[in-house]
């Protein structure tokens, strides 16, 4: 059966070239990057050199990315320790952040050491920026979490616009753009945020790998405590292969990235095109379809309430070798329905899917897939 | 140059058998294991079998397994987590504690979080198990955190007695069992413990993969915050192959324990004999020749003063290709000594040096060392 991967945005397929390079250090450099001898100063200036090509790519200093083992843990401890290590007392995000951001942010609220202010999300996923001046306003000194891209309708926001709030109004600006890192230009010496985060997985780099930059003159303490680390900022013996890995998928995202954007970008104009003129009644949730506003590797389709799909959808995709996503894939084992589509008063008789893009994606798989969808909505066509 | 590796106990060479049970997953396997099409079902099940073997070794229930990026951060996740999911205010360990147990209760002791007692040491690094008991009696529903294997000189803790006590006391006991997991045999159905910790890159498994125990009727709330991976336990995209990798390697370990064990101890045995007939005044720091109540893995060796080797002897031995430790990977970057030894109150004059050792080490690796030792110390012989 021919098999389609339109799931790009929960993790992509490794680049041959991540993994070439990571393998030296799987079968000879085993050193351990801590240690003072030859096998561990061969790991350490790998590690190092990987930390300064992840820097000059974003723009950033190399003192200010810290590896981790993925986007959820940056995430937790930008947000967990910058609240620490600033003294905040009161966080602002929006109901449609990833649920590491939300749950986290949500237990340091029951714990009562933030108050936490959520903003307004109107029927396309956009945030009432109104409001978040108005709560900055009222509570300079906050945490502000937005992130740079939803990961389920793909909606940017405009990082320089809430970073310029955040900084008016001395609020710690972080940003989860788990979506952006590898597939947009961060340049972080004049991108007014204190914080973001990467996951390597999500362009063509590892699982189990990420990084997190802390702006210099925003430092925090450390999540995980122990070694000396990561200066002294997080403790526990490198993940090498991953740091290895994810800096070589970066250099790669960057490359060549409009390049791949251009050739994703004609994946998704050609879904668009076809689903709208093949399949009646087609709706396309958030800002998906703005190219300007939306994330190139992301299209959140809504399909017309049907008996014979709903609910199965993605099950029916799946029996014809189509891989898709429901929702975020972190929560998708789960059978609660996206939180996203749900602050986005999405109608429950429809059903939505988001299909997400790589530059291993084809035209033609978009053929085969709407062909599939035209042969499930068959009934009511 | 002749190379000699003898730091196993800071990490160990990647054995190709688990890297060959990495590879499809890095190549080939690569969804997303909490998506529900196929794509992430083949890696979701891969992730659940590997669970299952870790619990099958171990003598545990699945459930029970949490993986995790490592050591480090399954023993924060247990220490904070395990007193703040069971109201605990009081914390006892020792002062020769791996740092990632050691700082983390020193974290939150100086939030206020738990007051902390540290047992007396004395100078062969034996615990006062009288004085545990005595603050238990004191301190009922304490966390108690002692290690089974101190890194640095090899000494093992009884984990029977300790555990025993901890339970008539009503208290929470975590062990730091990461060098002693996947070379001695853990029972947890019947070792007396509440939660325990290894990292697959101590016994020939990957960097940035690690597992935390926690017993079914001790369970704790996650310390990472986000989707709903581990049941629940820990936010974010699993680091598969850091997974099918540390399962791997813990097969392979108990595949032949008492074959490597015998083969090692013939490593460590030849190792002791030499430098007592070859280097006049060297010594063994804590119990490391007591085949019964340390590590067969490390040895960790007291030279006599020597002008020409004081704070360069790790340096020389690297000069002669050995790779060996002064005392913690961890802390090894770091120039401030070690706080085991300095508990030990072991002579500043002397230098210390931890060798240790795997199966992959051979006896000639062993007269090769001690053949440099003898030069390096031949000015005072």
């Amino acid at each position: 059966m021919k098999k389609v991967y339109f799931d790009n945005a929960a993790t992509t397929a490794m680049d041959d070239r991540v993994i070439d390079a990571m393998l030296p250090f799987m079968r000879s450099h085993y050193g351990n990057p801590s240690s003072v001898h030859s096998h561990g100063l061969e790991v350490r200036s790998a590690i190092e050199k990987s930390r300064k090509k992840v820097a000059e790519l974003l723009n950033a200093s190399p003192s200010e990315i810290f590896f981790t083992s993925g986007g959820t843990e940056a995430d937790n401890t930008a947000l967990v320790c910058g609240v620490e290590s600033h003294g905040i007392t009161h966080a602002i995000t929006s109901p449609i952040e990833h649920h590491a951001v939300l749950h986290t942010l949500e237990v340091l609220a029951k714990k009562g050491t933030i108050t936490l202010s959520l903003l307004n999300v109107n029927n396309q996923g956009e945030v009432d920026l109104d409001q978040l001046e108005n709560l900055l306003k009222a509570h300079p000194k906050s945490l502000v979490s937005l992130m740079h891209a939803n990961n389920e309708i793909g909606n940017l926001n405009d990082l320089d616009h809430i970073g310029s709030l955040s900084k008016e109004y001395g609020a710690f600006f972080h940003s989860d753009t788990v979506q952006t890192v590898g597939h947009f230009i961060h340049d972080l010496k004049n991108l007014p945020v204190d914080a973001i985060v990467a996951g390597g997985h999500k362009f063509h780099g590892p699982k189990g790998s990420g990084f997190l930059f802390v702006r210099k003159d925003k430092k925090i303490h450390p999540f995980i405590h122990g070694g000396a680390q990561e200066r002294n900022m997080r403790g526990g013996t490198e993940n090498v292969i991953g740091i290895i890995g994810i800096a070589k998928a970066l250099e790669l995202a960057y490359e060549d990235m409009s390049g791949h954007r251009s050739q994703i970008e004609k994946v998704k104009k050609h879904f668009i095109e076809k689903l709208t003129s093949e399949i009646p009644g087609v709706e396309f949730n958030g800002l998906s379809t703005d190219f300007e506003r939306s994330l190139y590797t992301v299209l959140n389709v809504s399909l017309p309430p049907s008996d014979s799909n709903h609910g199965m959808l993605l099950f029916n995709l799946d029996l014809s070798g189509i891989s898709a996503s429901g929702g975020s894939a972190c929560s998708s084992g789960a059978t609660v329905g996206s939180h996203v589509l749900r602050a986005l008063h999405h109608n429950s008789e429809r059903d939505s899917v988001r299909f997400s893009f790589s530059r291993f994606n084809t035209l033609e798989e978009v053929d085969y897939t709407v062909d599939k969808l035209k042969e499930l909505y068959s009934v009511e066509a």
